[in-house]
């Protein structure tokens, strides 16, 4: 039996990430302050997790100028939405095996 | 609604981490080389995760000699069988929430 342990996503690993992914793949878009309220984690934490998903490709920035002001939006890739999924599948298939 | 990502145990996100509990909850005990054969990760790795489960007491370190070899057996503790249960509900709940 191939081991489901090998089909965890790493950069899906972190709880912060993984809460990201959730956030997005329900939502059309989320700016930087919204999803920073909503995971209650510090501007450098969630700048350095949002990173690594993006160097990833798993999530795309667009950067516009709303009433002036500088406006970041977050958005999940369709490579985002197949691999958070393919996660999920291999987490749920982890908790099988264990119970 | 509780969220469930907030019953994630950070110290099990790390798949080795939860790997190693996976193998001793299910297993009396492991030795390290055992477990480095079994996770197929290097010594420094290993022994990293294995100081951080450790720590939080949810194993156990049994030192001995074996034909006057060292030989350290780990075994998982009733605190680290309760956290691997109630890491593994809350992913549950984190997977269902998605589906």
């Amino acid at each position: 039996m191939k081991n489901p342990f090998d089909n965890l996503d790493k950069v899906l690993e972190h709880r912060v990430r993984l809460q990201i992914m959730s956030a997005l793949v329900t939502n059309d878009a989320f700016d930087f302050s919204a999803l920073k309220e909503m995971l209650n984690v510090t501007d450098g934490n969630l700048a350095s997790h949002i990173k690594a998903l993006e160097k990833e490709k798993y999530i795309s920035v667009n950067k516009t100028f709303v009433d002036r002001k500088p406006n970041t939006k977050y958005k999940i890739t369709e490579k985002g939405r197949n691999a958070f999924r393919k996660h999920l599948d291999a987490l749920e298939a982890v908790i099988k095996q264990q119970k």
